[in-house]
């Protein structure tokens, strides 16, 4: 109710602060029976890890998360999967400057509206430390669709001006994009863009500002029937799921905001006897249901507000104050995003996956 | 669970298929003791009408509500309002046509991909006469709003390549605006983009084709402090709701897309003494809170899918046939979509705004 | 969230004051492509029905349920079901008398305690008129646990002091029972019961008064493995569904309140090789958990609390009043009951059923 | 969804099996502001714990609760509150007894048949172990209402055939009456309630045996219009959370089981101009609204299923086998009982609490 929780069937409710004690999470209703490999959990940890790279943040946490329950002899029992990752650093000595100073674009002054309260340590619950408990959750949700052959590929499509070029072929291998995006630290397509956005990320760094960025996912073998119509249709909850993650400005499906100058006749896909479709402005979701062509979606996200620069803003008391930046954080924040965005994606298809079971009756 | 439920506290459950004896709702968690204008619900029924005019659809549709619960004597009850629109267009013969043939870029096949049985009539439950019932209860919501000084404006941002190019002064008001935005049928801000926009509409319905468009909100006098972090943040569940509406592909909030080459330095939401914010990039929301500012959000509708032309697809044994649209179906889908993007706005405040009555222990 | 909505994956919401212009329901998450068959609907309505026999109230209602969406030649689709059922009897006149003053042991006093706000006209929202959308939603999903083998059988165990002696043969079948069940107008099992029961409730009758009941439900064919551990506990889920039915003021299962005086080493249900157990004072669920034995609980229903004897009271000012009995209501609440506690038992059965669906990971 | 969540607006979601390696929970919905107690909290833990009194079960559970987030400077944030308490006794070896065989009355047997697989560990999930996570929010939830005049008091009611005689005076002040209570390590009323109770447990107990009991909870200070029309009725959220309860078979408010035999004339409770009731057979809830009075219910608690005394049963091939108790179980659960009964009934009466906030339009 709090909004701490996401999903319905497949039910996941976090907690933590990230200067408290831990951060962690509650998996409800992950069926019975299931075998996780845990190294892949942890895979996932550290493609989201501060520190991974020279691009981004230099910040260190090991992110080692523990699971508490729900997983006995390597098999999911179908009780609560709970884990913990503890918080390593916890100076709190670190934070007294922002104790009393709203940072202009963070949450600060709007918890306090809130709530009348707030850990002011690094941000508390809005810190986009929140987010590795997505991953956890989500990287269990990934080894449950892999096994269906649901395969989730994001990769960072944009930062600031640089695109990527590369389309995605039909047919590809997901294994082979995989391989492909993670071999530059900036996770996008192709080579060329990699080392434009790297440059642009460095240069952007050193001027101590920050730069946007986008991210694509593309999910194949997904099959046709998953989503729920008329409110959680099945972009409206992907949507929802992105929206969630901190800093995101925009989501879009298939033709996204391309589909307003477009005409009907140039946008409608056309159906193949296969059942597949000529092309995939639809994003691979037609009236809120999967339509068994791949799912395809953007996702903006807008540069960190953390900045070096010293910037006008007011205290908790509405006085003039000033906020300066300080310390290790993320001068583009997509590269450490692709795995949260592929985590939501699937929590999002894993949860109508198993709403999907009460479609038929029989 | 299966989708058509909106809302945790205010709960909308909707019904119909759009050829089937009647659609309507159920609102679940309406507060008691709020005086009901049942005139300004048919007014909102009357801006999403068909054949209002020469712009839209010429379909005959005369939508008269008819509440069966939950309203005594003018005011709430604080029980379930339900309430139901006939079907009066129920000529079956009409759709016989289309009951084997997959029309593309609808929802026919995945319908039956899904359940393996659907109401061909019309569109069924897929139908955007479903939108209808939003409306009802968004109007219920908007006054509700209305009466805690919350004002929800919107627009038709573009159409085609035609964008308003006029803005919303800052302190604008509400009464004016809507006045100004209901003077053209395509519901713009300017009377020159209307013209425009007016053009482009007629030539493409006289081409037989459709044009996509995009519809901006505006909403005043929201206090900070709605949205609910972690998943349920406000923009999150705002970006769900319109994304649930048919034809929508795309939604961003503030700077949007656009945050994808901005810099910190620029996109920074500056917070000035009396706690509003310099610019507002931000949409309103700060980390999934809003933050006192007007929310500003933008949503991409794609052309709609019935075209006059002749299309390739297949019929439901897989075999090629050819969709051919028939009747009286919008050129624009955006006119009309005006009033249910504001309905879906109305419902999360509404809901976001009862949500938080708990966030304080008094 | 205001608690008109029962259920999880299978939900139904209902609506409707008693003298309002209808009551209903919509039932979301029913699976498509099962084939429904009106005529039982109508006949468990007419089980529940006011004048059914001499012994019930001889108020005139026909309860005619109309459908109005969600089933598509004879079959459901997946999508909503709606149905309402007009109000007749909307003599508002029949309950001036009572607008103003609040009936002991009614819910007059506290809806305006609660909402400062009520339709006072028989009972508005709290009249067990309300209970006839449970059986409409109720026989739908009946039909679909028949179609299972799943066999919901209630019948009147006890009124007053007179307790029904004959118990349930192992291995009764289904249809033998009900047929035996419904020869008597009060609903119990055996003959002798039925004439004594009878005898009482005409006594109580000719006084102006009323009396207490109680009705036993089994149900056979279950399969075990229904019901979610820790808090949706399949009895925890039934007890509330019955507790939730006017009157109603206590539930038991299996051993029930007789467990209190017995020792583990009687109570304890020992299991047989088939997987049966030898006794079954667990009432066919362990842990919270179906065992694949019949299903057997008891409900508790208060003497109804409309009587002709003028009783001292208050009205809506905290003024002294007398209330005074009029009309048409039942001196014992339970032979009319028994198709409510099917109807509710049904819904939390599918809905289980259909959680159930997700307990596997394939 | 899988049932390890409860309540709509303050909701707990628990986890861990009795052997692995913690238990805990997490609670979405605290309203932030509030000042914890951590030391009542540990108290409540105390009164639940193993090994408290000569009459329980010798186990040796420390029990020590660390809260993780949501708690900042003593007061709660509004974000979630969560909790772990690591289990010490985690000898695998003790169990390997029970690995195959399934115990007669234990949930062995249905989590195998639902799950296919299960922590056979002490019971795992299905341990009572899971009720100290309900006593550690419940205590939260306590607090919280104690500041809002709400007191909740329960007490052992029966033991086998002692049944306390001591009744519970009108205008009693509840923190005499707790004292009274916890004199006795039975948890009655009396102190010749206590001896008879204690002698029947220990003579239970030399046998090798165990024994049923009852709670009564009574509850002061409730306010008029907690509880939710029609599904949600306050004392079916009561049933509900009760039965949930391990070991729980029966519910009864007010009169009870004992309304059955009443007549209408007898029932009512008749209303005084102050707004109290004359007497309370309504238990202090009226159509499932609280109407002022004292909240009263009963809950009945089979026998321990684990007794000394080996019992023929089967494994988990089918074949028969032999269940022999062992170690350190309670030969009467209902001391222990008493804070968890407590415990469900605050956080369901504060979940209503923050409910009933949206009552009402202003």
């Amino acid at each position: 109710m709090a909004g701490s929780v996401y999903g319905t069937i497949l039910r996941l409710s976090t907690f933590g602060e990230s200067h408290g004690k831990a951060i962690g999470g509650v998996i409800d209703g992950f069926p019975a029976g299931f075998e996780i490999d845990p190294d892949a959990v942890q895979r996932e940890m550290d493609r989201r890890r501060p520190g991974q790279s020279a691009l981004v943040s230099q910040r260190k946490e090991s992110d080692t998360v523990e699971f508490l329950s729900g997983i006995f002899e390597g098999k999911t029992t179908g009780t609560p999967i709970a884990f913990v990752i503890r918080n390593e650093d916890q100076r709190s000595r670190d934070y007294e400057h922002i104790k009393a100073i709203y940072r202009p674009s963070h949450a600060d002054k709007v918890y306090d509206d809130k709530y009348g309260i707030r850990d002011y340590r690094g941000g508390g619950r809005s810190s986009a430390r929140e987010t590795a408990c997505r991953v956890v959750a989500g990287a269990l949700a990934k080894q449950f669709l892999e096994a269906s052959g649901i395969h989730i590929l994001a990769y960072v499509d944009q930062v600031g001006t640089v695109r990527e070029q590369q389309s995605i072929p039909v047919d590809v291998n997901p294994e082979t994009l995989r391989g492909q995006i993670e071999r530059s630290p900036v996770r996008c397509l192709s080579a060329q863009s990699a080392e434009a956005m790297e440059d642009l990320i460095r240069r952007v760094r050193s001027e101590g500002d920050t730069i946007g960025g986008a991210i694509r996912a593309y999910v194949t073998g997904v099959p046709a029937g998953l989503g729920e119509p008329v409110f959680d249709k099945l972009h409206a909850e992907l949507g929802k799921a992105m929206l969630s993650i901190n800093a995101v400005k925009g989501f879009e499906i298939g033709s996204g905001f391309g589909c307003i100058e477009m005409r009907g006749s140039e946008h409608n896909d056309l159906i193949s006897p296969d059942g597949s479709t000529r092309s995939n402005f639809s994003g691979g979701i037609q009236g809120g249901i999967s339509n068994g062509m791949p799912l395809d979606f953007r996702v903006a996200f807008k540069p960190v507000a953390t900045i070096v620069k010293a910037q006008e803003t007011v205290d908790n008391t509405g006085k003039p104050a000033v906020s300066e930046g300080k310390g290790r954080h993320d001068p583009c924040v997509v590269p450490r995003a692709v795995p949260i965005v592929e985590a939501m994606t699937a929590l999002v298809l894993m949860d109508m996956l198993l709403r999907n079971r009460s479609a038929h009756s029989e």
